[in-house]
C-alpha cells in the first residue's frame, strides 16, 4: 500500500500473474491458444507495416478495419467497433453499458474478468448458479438488472446456449444491454450477430485471439445496434484518440478477410476435439460437451490437482482453475493431433501408475 | 442520447475527429509526427514478429522492453511502466494516483486531455494562467492539491521548466503524484528521469510517438518510485492482461536501443526548428522559443484563421487550436528542410497577397 495510491487502488485485489515456465518440450495446453499460426496473408499484411509510415499516427477510427466486420458479418459500419483484444472491449462496454441501479447478472462459471471489471467500475452484480449439467439457466435471469453479460461458449464449461435462449435473454430485459462474449463461438457454437439486427439491446463480441490463432496482436470487436457502439466510441475517445496501431489494423483487416484460413484452422480443432474426447473417456474421465477450442474434464478416481501436477513433471501445462463450482476440474486446450497423442499418453501413464 | 448508456457515458462530450482530408501533395504539419521515419532495426523487429508465434499471447508484463527500458535510463526495471501509448499510461496514471479530496493542478495551455480524464475520473481540478511570457509560473501551484501534471515542454508553447523548477514541485507537494508528461523533450528540453530517483513521488512520462517516430506503433512508458508504478500495474491489470501487442514490444525494443538514431533524427529536427524561426520572423511573425517538434507562432497583420485557410489551400494542414489563451496562435510542426521552405514560401505569398 502506498500513500500515492487513492481509493480506488486500494479497492483492487493484487494481481496474480499466470504460469510462464521455462521448460523444453513445454506444451502449452493452459491458454487456449490456437495450436495454428494465423493465416500466411496476415503475416504479410503486418510485414508491410513496417515502413517509414509508422511515423504516422494510426486511423483513429480504424474505418477499413470496421468496414471489413461490417461486409464480413453482414452490417452496416456504424455497428461495429473495435479494441485492443476482446479485454479492452468488454472493459470498455462495463464502462459505458451497464446501469448500477439493479445487479448485472451472470453465472457462477464464466470468464474471470467479468467480477473484476464489476468491481472496477462499482457496478453491483449478481452470479447465478449453473444446472447440475453446467449449463446456464436462462429462466433464473428474470426481474430488474442492470444489464447482463454470457460468454458463449461459455469460459471454462464450453457449454453453449442456442440462439433462441440468447433470444430470450434479450427479450427479457429490452431495456438493458445483453452482452455475449463469444470469444470461443467459431469452435461449434452460433453466434448471435445476426440477433443484433433485430434487438438494439443485444451487443455481441469477439476476439481475433482464438479461432483467428492471433494473441499476439491484441484484437477484438463488437457488434450491435448503433447507439450501444455510440457510447462505446464516446468512452473509448475519451481515454485515447488512438487504441488500435496500425500493424494490429493491417493484420486484422487481412484475419477477417481470409474465412478460407478460419475454417480450415477451426475444423482441424473441431476434429481433434472429436478425437480426443472418447480416448478421455476411455481413460475414465468425465468430459463436457465442448463446443469451444477447450474442453473440461474429471475423473472420478484421480483429483483434479494430482493429475495437473503429474502432467507439468511431463511438461505438459493444463488449467486448474480455483472457482469452486469446478475445483476438481481441469480445463485443456486442444492441441494438434500430435499434442493430443502426446496428452492421452501421458494421461494414460499417469493413471496407470498410481493404480498400480 | 440512448437509454442503454449509463450516467458515466451522458456526462462525456462527444469526441469530434481531427481532421483528415484526403489531398493531393498534402504536407501533414498538424499532429507533430516526425517527419523521419523510425530506425530500420525497428522496422526489421516488427517483421520478425510476422510469425506463427503471433498464435501466442505476448508477454503480460513486457519485461523484456521494461529491462531495455530500464538499462537505457539507468533505472532498476521496478520503476518503469508501459502501456498502449502515453495516453493509456497518462489514464492509468489519473486513475490510480491523483486525489480528489483536492483540485489537481495543470495549466490554462497544456495538453487537452488533462481535463478530459478529471471528467471521467471525476477528479477536481484547477488550472493556472501561463504568465505574460506563456510561461508556466510554478509559484502558483501552491496549497493543498490531488497531484500535479505538467506537460514539459508544454503541449502547445514548447517552452520547458528547468529542472530546478521541477523539483521545486515535487518538494512542495511530498505526498502527491507530480507527473512530468515528456512527450517532447528529445527536442530540446531536459528529462526528470534523474529526479524520480530522489523523489518518490515524481512520474516521468515519455512516448515513442514523436523523437522515436513510432506514432503508428502505440507505445508510451512511465518512469517513477515502484510504488507509484505498482499502482499503475494494479490498475492495468484489472482492464486487460495482455496491453502490448508482439509487434508492438518488439518494435519499442528495437527503438530504445537504437540511441544513435533517436540522436540523428531529433538533432535533425532541432537544426531544421533553428533555421525555421528567424525565417518566420523575418516574415513579422511571433514565434514562442521552442523545446519541441513545433512552434507555436502568430502574426501581428494576419489572424491565425486565416492564414490556416490560406495555408490549407496551398495543401499545407497546421493546427488552429481553440484554447482561449493561444486562439490568435498557430502551431505548426517542424518538417524536413524541404517542408520547412515550402511552408515559409507558402506563408511569404500568403502576406504579401493579403498586403497588395
Amino acid at each position: 500500500m502506498s500513500r500515492f495510491w487513492n481509493k480506488r487502488v486500494h479497492a483492487l485485489d493484487p494481481y496474480v500473474p499466470g504460469e510462464q515456465p521455462k521448460l523444453t518440450n513445454l506444451l502449452k495446453l493452459n491458454t487456449n491458444e490456437s495450436p495454428y499460426g494465423p493465416s500466411p496473408r496476415v503475416l504479410e499484411a503486418i510485414r508491410e507495416t513496417a515502413t517509414d509510415d509508422l511515423r504516422l499516427y494510426p486511423d483513429p477510427t480504424a474505418t477499413v478495419l470496421c468496414e471489413t466486420i461490417a461486409k464480413r458479418f453482414g452490417v452496416t459500419t456504424d455497428r461495429v467497433f473495435v479494441g485492443n483484444g476482446s479485454d479492452e472491449v468488454l472493459a470498455h462496454a462495463f464502462r459505458a453499458l451497464f446501469h448500477d441501479d439493479a445487479p448485472l447478472y451472470f453465472s457462477d462459471v464464466t470468464y474471470g474478468f467479468y467480477p473484476v471489471y464489476c468491481s472496477l467500475f462499482e457496478q453491483p452484480f449478481k452470479q447465478f448458479p449453473l444446472n447440475d449439467d453446467y449449463e446456464i439457466d436462462i429462466n433464473a435471469y428474470d426481474g430488474p438488472c442492470g444489464g447482463v453479460v454470457v460468454a458463449n461458449p461459455n469460459a471454462n464449461t464450453g457449454l453453449a446456449l442456442s440462439l433462441e435462449q440468447i433470444e430470450t435473454l434479450a427479450l427479457r430485459h429490452p431495456d438493458r444491454t445483453v452482452i455475449i462474449d463469444e470469444a470461443y463461438v467459431d469452435f461449434g457454437a452460433d453466434s448471435a450477430i445476426e440477433l443484433t439486427k433485430r434487438h438494439d439491446n443485444l451487443l455481441v463480441v469477439q476476439t481475433l485471439s482464438k479461432s483467428y490463432a492471433l494473441a499476439g496482436l491484441r484484437v477484438g470487436f463488437a457488434i450491435g445496434s448503433p447507439e450501444l457502439i455510440e457510447g462505446l466510441i464516446r468512452v473509448k475517445d475519451s481515454f485515447n484518440s488512438y487504441p488500435l496501431s496500425r500493424p494490429a489494423q493491417a493484420g486484422a483487416i487481412a484475419a477477417i478477410k481470409d474465412t478460407d484460413w478460419l475454417e480450415e484452422i477451426t475444423a482441424r480443432v473441431i476434429a481433434s476435439r472429436k478425437t480426443l474426447v472418447p480416448e478421455l473417456e476411455n481413460l475414465g474421465f468425465q468430459v463436457l460437451p465442448s463446443c469451444a477450442n477447450f474442453i473440461l474434464m474429471r475423473h472420478p478416481a484421480h483429483p483434479a490437482g494430482s493429475v495437473a501436477s503429474a502432467l507439468r513433471e511431463r511438461s505438459i501445462l493444463v488449467r486448474h482453475l480455483s472457482t469452486p463450482r469446478i475445483q476438481n476440474w481441469l480445463r485443456v486446450t486442444i492441441g494438434t493431433d500430435e499434442a493430443c497423442t502426446r496428452l492421452i499418453d501421458a494421461l494414460r501413464a499417469i493413471i496407470l501408475t498410481n493404480r498400480s
